[in-house]
């Protein structure tokens, strides 16, 4: 399907949009409404049929579908409600005022109550509250012919049965076969014989991040999630998957930035919304950043006799912050998708260092020939020393930082860029105004 | 499987890493091959058995694909080599020097050979290049029953058959099926009423994240790959999506940084390569810097009349440069997304603008006081007007780079924090001395 976007249309044109919504697929229309007001989503919403809205619904960011509950009729909300998969019900939940929550589910079906009850339970960005509490588990007794049987009556309702677990009479986990081997196989053949006893796991409350890049790593279209007991308790699909590891890198690119993740689609954040998610890191930086003015006024006497330093001060301060942010954001993003982990400590700020070194000398070299010339030597001499020393303390500093606060528990990205430039800014200053006193002897 | 990490061992300690070979899981095993040095990596690869060996190289990084190949015997390479997927292999040619690979592609068997050549025939980052040919199509006419028989036939060689493409005569994808709808249904019916007609699929020469974004936002399994007659000619997996996406984002965050990007994993760089990934722009934005210099030596005179407004030139560039920062990376992650399109400038820039003038006059009028109690009430109207001003112009020029390059068709993520910063830090220096000479009256 490739058809034309979202018709230019007021709320009054409504037969073009009417029409639009008949032809467009759900993702398209799931993006163009993420991308209108709420008054104009509400309507175009509405005019959906009945069996795209739930489809076009669950492919909305669960902030929008609380908004879109709020201006329905109640049997709609009530349907949709009843319809959506227990996970994304859990994730919908979340969004909600407890007033709200509390009235919808009581208006569930009993089984999807309970079901979305179970994994509201679960502690929140836990592997129980993405998994589908909806699983089928084979036996290692049955056939694959009589699997398969069993598939017909019962598999319409479960997320997924391309991942199939296999477990004992206590439902511990066992092993693991795919749709695809079953589907392949002799019917006569059993289960036991069949199934893969390499199996990949999750526990419950193992964090949503780790869930996900294993389904990623290990190319799995679902994980089996098991009790402390190893008991199947759920299933993990790709799709949600994907979705946790795609919000988790959003969360990240926005800390590393300095700013508190918006949470919902960007151009549905209303002005103060994002202004709230940047001020309190802004006000910290600017904290931060008062430490220079105490530096600069310290060295006053250096800077009024040789006000020529000054001009040099964002040059330095701002080449060395950029070779620590480099620093920062490649550690960082090592860390989050598991190439680098907090035992590598040594290794890293290792090869950071030398890295930055270099990159030092490097900068120092080919800013020292035009200062000398536009300047003096003695300047020269100060800056491309500085450069020196500053880029390699960025680089120790910018990765030592994320190490040390994904050990004591903080998200690495929380250690962001302009954090780090701070520290920086402060530090390089002062090793700029002790280089002029000793090389200029001022 | 949840079992000890690689057992700190040197390579004499063979026995152990052998039992640790044995009982680890694939994912563990490729995860620890990849933080050994080269050396180690090809100890520790040549002691796996024979079918896990495959496992685990396909789930290594091409580059490191790549160099295990050129230390194995040539009997060994050629069946690593024969078995891997051809996506996978078509990944692996890429990173090849030619003569290599032509060497290894000549001794390939017929058939992975002509499949190999057709993906390495589309272009680079093309969906051409990641999907598997071999896929299974159903035709509309067959019943469910004599579909699932010729699946049992056909079906082993395939990526997947989660996803069944239906075809017209012609082999024009006309529908689509799920292998659990298939299984699910009566197997008389028809393919062509049980199929799906509203069928996503993606043209071969369409780009690779704009393919697994699809992938993502539709939750699918795999997408059909059409050519320009809408001809079924490969299907790509969820798998190989998460992996361009995984790329993809690991690039952006190094570009945005000022980086290029390694391309390799983290711990398997060596430090001229880290230095060399960062050099080029750290020049580009040293230059950039430059500009500081003049701006400030244009304005000596007013500096050495207040030597005071020195004090705050870090903190008020610093502050403009980290609210442009904030702007521009969450302008470019929601381009990434797909959240904002190139149309939307003027409601981004609009929004922006006004965060940025809000930001600032927080962040001036937050300033004020201590500036004012500490210097005078001059210099501190001077830094508060200018943050007011410089915010808001950093939040106008970072929200509206990474469209204007998105609109040229450059990666939006070239227009990076740093670039960005030395922009605003000239501008905001010269917003700040004219403030100066205005209020103040030098």
């Amino acid at each position: 399907m490739s058809l034309a976007p979202f018709p230019e249309t007021s709320t009054d044109d409504l037969v073009t949009l009417n029409d639009w919504l008949i032809e467009a697929d759900p993702v398209e229309i799931a993006d163009e409404l993420t991308r209108l007001s709420s008054a104009e989503r509400a309507v175009a919403f509405r005019l959906l049929a009945k069996d795209r809205a739930l489809e076009v619904f669950e492919l909305l960011d669960p902030v929008l579908q609380q908004e879109l509950l709020e201006g329905l009729r109640d049997t709609s909300v009530r349907q949709l409600f009843e319809d959506m998969d227990p996970d994304d019900r859990a994730r919908l939940v979340d969004e909600m005022p407890a007033k709200v929550a509390k009235r919808l589910l009581a208006g569930l079906s009993p089984r999807e109550r309970a079901l979305t009850a179970t994994l509201l339970g679960y502690p929140e960005n836990s592997a129980g509250r993405v998994m589908s509490p909806e699983v089928v588990n084979l036996k290692s007794s049955q056939t694959a012919g009589a699997a398969l049987e069993r598939l017909r009556r019962i598999g319409a309702s479960a997320e997924t049965i391309y991942a199939l677990p296999v477990t004992d009479e206590a439902r511990r986990l066992v092993g693991a076969l795919g749709l695809r081997d079953l589907v392949l196989a002799d019917p006569s053949t059993s289960i036991g014989e069949l199934m893969d006893t390499e199996v990949y796991s999750a526990r419950v409350d193992q964090d949503q991040e780790e869930v996900a890049r294993l389904i990623q790593e290990a190319d799995l279209l679902a994980l089996p999630i098991v009790d402390t007991e190893n008991r199947l308790v759920g299933i993990v699909t790709v799709d949600d998957a994907m979705e946790v590891l795609e919000q988790e890198e959003t969360e990240d690119v926005a800390r590393i930035s300095g700013a508190e993740p918006l949470g919902r689609p960007y151009l549905t954040t209303s002005i103060p919304q994002l202004a709230k998610s940047r001020i309190i890191w802004l006000l910290v930086f600017l904290a931060a950043g008062a430490v220079t003015v105490n530096v600069l006024a310290i060295f006053e006497a250096t800077l009024a006799t040789a006000v020529t330093l000054a001009f040099f001060v964002p040059l330095v301060i701002g080449t060395a912050g950029n070779t620590g942010a480099q620093s920062a954001t490649t550690v960082t993003r090592a860390l989050a998708v598991g190439e680098v982990r907090m035992a590598d400590l040594l290794p890293v700020v290792g090869r950071e260092s030398s890295a930055g070194l270099f990159l030092g000398i490097v900068l120092g070299a080919v800013a020292f020939v035009p200062i000398m010339i536009f300047t003096e030597p003695g300047i020269a001499a100060v800056v491309s020393l500085t450069l020196i020393i500053a880029c390699t303390l960025a680089s120790i500093v910018g990765s030592s930082l994320p190490l040390a606060a994904k050990r004591i528990g903080v998200d690495p990205a929380v250690m962001s860029v302009p954090l780090i430039t701070a520290l920086i800014d402060a530090a390089g200053l002062i090793i700029y105004f002790l280089m002029a006193k000793v090389v200029l002897g001022i």
